[in-house]
């Protein structure tokens, strides 16, 4: 049920096939954020059409909002969005460390306020492990202890070892709860006897020598299905971050599926792929398209630039979504200039689909076996602008 | 190319087909309300899934913003837009007398303050004329002068005889646009040649004598392939409509279709084709929409209500909709609690089937003859609440 071959390699670029109770998912892989049990203004509908494989759901959001237990009341995550292909649900660890406001943070767990109703709250891995139980997605994260990106030595080691020590809980609570659903002892839940599978976090800031030994120390807890590194775009440089990546590349198992969580942006994952990663997941194709940016193959435009105001092209000519073979520039800047909410929507859509794309480009690649020729040409027309 | 035949009476129910430039027409209609070439929220494919084979589009949102000049070079309102069925614009008198801010009114025609940017513009019955034929719809509206609801007699006569003199004029600049058109004299624009028709606005408040005056007066100034009743649903008693609609329908040419503008709610929809009314236009389903108001067989519900939150129930389930077969009312509440864009969508697509449902049983009804039958059927299940 969690298998995870590799189809093809190109350098360190692997192409993969990952086999999950909900379906399969071919790698390298985009999962478009479904921040509260949907991706901002797309459908289902719509995320099938730009080929969305799987979908990312953050626990700590559905727990403040509506509470995992209406969501298990309406027969868990996967049907309360409908959404049936795969889902992956994070931990928790990365809201709870980004929120503003009070928040305390001991062996136990975490104490912080809901951004929603102010009410004092704790997430310790025991239940971050049963709330995602309850949300029941295909994979779920361990709670992690995250830290900021410019974070020091001594910061960083003691994050990393919390999140050992919180990794063993999970992992305890995980198998707990796993053997209770596979002798149906679930018979008081609405939930279907199903399979869910924990993936590990690497925590580590951007010191390499912390971040093996973090590997390595969870590789001692394992067997896994698959493993994250957590912890970057979180302000650090974007070479730290491609240093790193290519430091952790060097040991991680090849067997297993690696994925690089809130990365991002076009040109990260193509530098991430070339540096043997398969999965990812970003807000920035949703949220850039909220406010108006788009990836396009020469990089990103804004659609609120008066130069567009007449102008008859798609957004991104070289794109086969609905919003590029459908409307002008001009009608899309004009949805924006005028607060129409379909302008947000269309390039929501499109943004995804981009880079829904982008992985199944590089795919293509991986398997003709000449990623990086592929890589050198894709950055030549894309000259990241770093606007979106 | 502008033809009407009716298919079936029951009463003065009338079954109607409609033949436009862009499509043939089935009535009773219900047309969706795109206020800025957009009905909100809703893309083109959404409108022909649930069943719209008409939609409205605003001439004085067009005309403030974008232009219609930006629209006539992106190819026209169909094109813009990305809606090739029929289009019908309204002139924009409505509009102008319903801003709040400076309008100065003469026999020439309407300064006001634009929304968008505060300039000082001018719409005359010739520019509305104009401005409509640039955006290329099927049918154009003539500029009319509205008054309120409660508009006393001098008040109501002073208006219907302005909006007769510029009709007269509406229909002079309409007729030399139209022969430009078919000797082809249009080759400076991007507008292909094509045909537009212009319906009369019956004015005169909610006093019988006025509105019989105006029609006779208008029926002079024909031949005319529509009309319209304007000025009605603008804060007059319910009563007071149904009598105005009664009243015209004894003496409106039944060959010709009745468009009752800005109506409305289901029973005025359902009480107005009792009245032989054939066409509807109405922001309800998509304001509605936006703050949580459902239309349902049983009449309309807010779905922040508390109630819902565990409720596995469809909005409607006797609808045929995205929104009904696919997400709970749980669901849904968690989308409109958590300020989710995909919640306004849902509930607006709900809606707005929802009308065009009802008129497509209404002209079942008519056609099995037994509309009156039926209506009353209705009337005893909805229980009309006004909520929404």
């Amino acid at each position: 049920m969690f298998e995870f071959r590799i189809d093809a390699t190109s350098g360190a670029a692997r192409a993969g096939t990952l086999i999950l109770p909900h379906g399969i998912v071919t790698t390298p892989v985009f999962m478009p954020v479904g921040t509260q049990a949907t991706v901002r203004t797309l459908s289902p509908a719509d995320l099938e059409t730009v080929g969305a494989q799987i979908v990312l759901a953050n626990t700590y959001h559905l727990h403040v909002r509506p509470g995992e237990d209406v969501i298990e009341q309406l027969g868990g995550l996967h049907k309360f969005m409908a959404w049936e292909r795969p889902l992956l649900t994070d931990s928790g660890g990365f809201q709870v460390f980004s929120l503003a406001g009070f928040r305390r943070v001991d062996e136990e767990g975490v104490e912080f306020q809901s951004h929603v109703d102010g009410s004092r709250r704790m997430i310790t891995p025991e239940r971050a492990v049963e709330i995602q139980a309850k949300l029941g997605a295909d994979i779920a994260m361990a709670f992690d202890h995250v830290v900021p990106g410019g974070a020091d030595e001594s910061t960083a080691r003691d994050a990393l070892e919390r999140t050992v020590r919180w990794l063993e809980r999970c992992v305890n609570t995980h198998r707990e709860l796993l053997e209770g659903w596979k002798v149906g002892r679930n018979e008081h839940s609405n939930l279907p006897t199903f399979q869910q599978t924990l993936w590990p976090i690497i925590q580590g800031g951007t010191l390499p020598a912390l971040r093996t030994e973090c590997l390595d120390r969870i590789m001692e807890l394992g067997p896994w299905t698959g493993i994250a590194i957590g912890g970057l775009s979180v302000g650090e440089p974007k070479d730290k971050m491609y240093a790193t990546v290519e430091v952790l590349e060097e040991r991680l198992p090849p067997t297993l599926p690696r994925y690089l969580m809130g990365v991002g942006f076009p040109a990260d994952l193509v530098a991430a792929v070339e540096r043997g990663v398969d999965l990812f997941d970003c807000v920035a194709p949703t949220r850039g398209g909220r406010n108006g940016s788009a990836f396009t193959a020469e990089g990103t435009l804004n659609i609120r630039n008066a130069a567009f105001r007449t102008d008859e092209a798609p957004l991104d000519p070289t794109c086969d979504c609905e919003t590029c073979t459908t409307y002008s520039r001009g009608y899309l800047r004009h949805l924006f200039a005028a607060g129409e909410l379909l302008g947000l929507r269309l390039l929501s859509l499109h943004n995804v689909r981009y880079l829904i794309r982008l992985a199944e480009d590089m795919r293509a690649a991986i398997q003709r076996g000449d990623f990086t020729a592929w890589a050198d040409e894709w950055r030549r027309r894309y000259q990241h602008t770093g606007v979106a």
